[in-house]
């Protein structure tokens, strides 16, 4: 189930139709999952920020580091340019290679690219070692070129699929999440869609609800000092309001605070990572924009609050849907490791808990 | 009444025995209050670092802008010497220059700084402009000389007073607030402490109490969009534990968690700033140390995890205390403004509210 | 005389008509010197981005921290929020509260600010320590709004004057300088146009000649460690080009590069800050711009490199300025201090450094 | 020729035994040349830190984004935890994905890093697509795992090897070049060591020479603009001196200053990033050292100068080698591509305006 089918709906404002980051402007979402043998748990997520030569036509874009302790792939260009110029890619910590990889082949490969020679590849990743072979890098160039050329509009899986195949969060199964928020028109009717990759740790609470401790599982548990707060967790941001490169990297940010409140320990292993970026088409950076001067539409400062809140809002959502959205995953026992089971959150201790508040 | 005298103890740790942030190391806190007349509500909070001379024997910290919208003085040099000269002044944002004027004059009068052409003066500020008639600037360099030289060990004054004399957050009266924690031995046995000025808005929640929903005041309520969640915290941080520069911004970033989860908007016009010290003696840059090559001990990466939850947890919870413990305060008409009144928090409310979950 | 009139003539582009900061859009620069007695040897100077409301018409800024040893105020406003609202002004370290304070008081003064409560004012210092009484903090409030006030169009007064009245460039006497570039039409006809306050050291090196070197004064001289190196450089970088705020850090971040060519030492005492703003009607955050959504010109990235190299060429030349232009300044003996003096360059020598080369 | 041998040197420090990043500490150089057919004109530079397990045994480090338009790969994680734990290696911008995966697969190889499942792989490039046929990604993971395993002490090979076959730099043949200093024993004795791929543009300057100019080659020669500046500079630089990572940083930053000097015009399409670590055994962070507090020896901020002085000088000088050294690379028409020609600097005419001068 998703959060809201079980009474979990935090923040102020309404969801879009999809409750989706595909709600927002023409986004594409293509995911790859690998499920083989005893021990390969892994995958791709791939989002598009629209539907036509993303090189070619640009997304204005921020991206923020919470904690740096993570392979995040494209951010200084990002940061220096302001832009998006590829999909966003998702993956396992040691197949951050094939998925630039994947980017640079596919975005090469795109009609009207024929002369392209750089390409800054956007790619996150979070750890999911302790279900998947890690070591064996089982994502290929081709899985990621798959999710890329997969990617469709409409609902979006979620959980133990693509690059949330073998994540955990919290003790329980992470997995891919999402959600989104439509401003009311007197705020400009503005969407905000997040998708996240969990696999983090710390104290369980969702929308308030003492999840973790009520279930017995969180993060330093008995003061016993154990990795399992390490992960990391990934949150992509769209929003289809007019903003520039500087309040965007200000909206990533606030998607970090929604993070926040649904318990992270932000430990030293955890690399916490947000981009955000805008589909809005009249600040696309088009061939013709670029050439010289181009007058760009911008939601001014005094503006954007709201926005931010919305951010913070789906953030904590999408992470409660990946919660309650991922199946339990196992590994079975190899010469290399021994099993593990990636056991999914007992929605119906939730749901007890939602009652009882 | 403090948050844990109701029932409010967010996080796993145990607080230390003041639950402040003068359980840390040898740390003292002075305040000068400012309630004058028809319209003045303003004050000065000072925290030294230690009772030694600061700017001889600097301590080493780090400094978070989680929303930059403000004035806090000091940041670039603390960022990139990594250490803290002076005492932490917090006023209210139109005297920030009267707070570098009072701590750059008291630190060139104490005995030993006879030569010194140089203080970093690192000065807080949040805007009362609400309830205190700002554009007085009422604050002197003298009021934060007597701040920095009446600062004392042992409880610290919170609520409305100091530099808390004059805020709002949330819609109630904010103010000054700290708490502390305490590590088990067996994660180290460090503590770390938090003090800060509230001032900002959002959608108040107690760990995990959904206050301002129930008591029916939080940011865009019926979507309509009110300047009220603007007007920035500031979150000093300090820790006994020896963490060198770069873990101890790290420390600052986790305030900003614990800031998060007490449902801040983080709006565009709020200044949202930590910082973080040690007060181990070994880490302390003494004229001795800095000479050349010294060796400081310092506590690995992979062993703050802890600490950042501590950090978050002590933060959460010293920003209940400062609106627990505020007064209602009140600023009466003049020819130039309305009156205006800064209602404390209803306790019983809250009580009912600890009660009912 | 100025650079240019002994033939050091550094880079590509001509200067403006004034070959000043003030050949950009309404840019006005006011100065207060103040030699006094044995031992005041200081001063103020201010650069108004336009003529108008400066906090009601912002311009979009940038700035850039290329070693933090410095107590400039304002920056993370100025980040977060991509624009300057006050006039920029830079006097000695000691006296940035007075520098404050003059903007704050003359901002809240102006008509249509009425209502102010927050101004995020700007103002930039070096260390005149050793030609003048620092520690007297000589410089008040009325002399930093004397200099705002006294601001005007045309020449600017260069060397031993305003801020640059006190402090020291590679051993010699530096100073304020400045200068500016016209690109060709072909690439924009913008303007750049830079205004120094100089007071740092290392090996002079003069458009390639190296002067420090050829005139035996220099950073290490012997392999001595001496502390002449320190001392800082703040940098005001103009456009009138349509940047918006991340292009404008950009264009900071090369007046940086035009420092490194004059053989700064970049060494840690040195507060070097660059801040660049853009004069463009167009661009500037008028309150009508500020209600929502406004469209503002922006020159792409793809089109600001020939604005990169002016920058750098520009603070190259202003440097030089600030030297050739200073005049010797003397501190006379007291009870708290020896005698110093801050020799002029002999220009002399250096056109005879030119004419070998 | 190396730029010493004909008169070209910069500075105030003498340089170590073989003017080579590889005077410093253990570090060793492995690079990898591919020059086939009509147009692959490639390769690969690795530098190791040392010859232990970099893993286990990771060197304190800071990064330096100067210009962000490029692909360095682990910023973020060295940014966070400040340390590099695996080889730096250098390659075309498309093939970053190959850097990384080779990097990887090497790690985890190493004895003793069998349950290692997180690498923090750090990888520049720069594009060399002028001179190599850069669509085809020539670099295979073999490539780079060859490059890292033929590593060794000793003389650097310069000019057009390794990830500098098919550099270009101010319109010349640009590529690897390498120099160090050492300090006098009075400030330390300690050295530092540079490595740069240099591939961008500008005007050369060389010691102040006006090399560019003299020879009628430079960014924006007639003002016609061109693409000619961009391409971008990586910078590694290394020290033997026991510096913690925020002082690594700042070693980073004064590389870019000697970048300046030799005239780059930091346009905007070109990446330019440093790299900074200590090769000291007492700040090596090994497995003891990480288990929970460890005292490391560093040099203090107020000592540190010199060492800045030294990495400006030897980068400066390092970039001239990789000019001076460079041989002529010529690629051939293709169906995709017209014949092209890096040819290398014209000593003789630099030898000529050295002597002139």
């Amino acid at each position: 189930v998703r959060a809201r089918d079980i009474g979990i709906a935090p923040g102020l404002f309404a969801p879009g139709p999809l409750n989706a980051i595909t709600d927002v402007g023409d986004i594409r979402v293509g995911q790859v999952t690998r499920i083989e043998g005893a021990d390969v748990r892994t995958g791709v997520t791939a989002i598009l920020p629209h539907g036509g030569n993303l090189f070619q036509d640009k997304v204005p874009a921020g991206v923020v580091v919470a904690n740096g302790f993570g392979k995040f792939a494209g951010t200084t260009q990002v940061a220096e340019l302001g832009e998006v110029e590829t999909p966003i890619v998702l993956t396992n910590t040691l197949n951050v290679a094939q998925a630039i990889d994947g980017i640079v082949d596919w975005t090469l490969r795109q009609p009207g690219n024929e002369s392209v020679r750089s390409v800054n590849a956007v790619a996150g990743e979070t750890n999911d070692g302790h279900l998947n072979a890690i070591r064996k890098r089982a994502i290929t160039r081709a899985d990621v070129v798959a999710a890329i050329e997969g990617a469709r509009s409409g609902p979006v899986a979620e959980g133990s699929v693509g690059a949330g195949t073998g994540t955990m969060a919290f003790g329980w199964k992470g997995g891919i999440g999402t959600s989104s928020r439509v401003l009311p028109p007197a705020l400009g009717g503005y969407r905000v869609g997040v998708l996240v990759q969990t696999n983090y740790g710390g104290t369980l609470v969702m929308d308030g609800l003492p999840v973790g401790r009520a279930l017995g599982r969180y993060y330093l548990k008995d003061h016993g000092e154990r990795t399992a707060a390490d992960g990391s967790i990934i949150l992509v941001v769209a929003t289809d309001a007019p903003l520039g490169d500087r309040n965007l990297t200000r909206l990533a940010h606030r998607a970090i605070a929604g993070l926040a409140r649904t318990g992270s320990a932000f430990s030293n292993g955890s690399g916490d990572y947000a981009i955000a970026f805008s589909t809005a088409a009249e600040v696309r950076r088009t061939p013709a924009r670029r050439a010289r001067v181009a007058a760009y539409p911008e939601l001014s400062n005094d503006a954007v609050s709201p926005l931010f809140v919305a951010a913070a809002e789906a953030a904590e959502e999408a992470i409660y849907n990946s919660l309650l959205m991922a199946t339990t995953i196992e590994r079975q026992a190899t010469a290399e490791a021994p099993a593990a089971r990636g056991e999914a959150l007992d929605i119906a201790a939730v749901r007890a808990l939602v009652a009882r508040h």
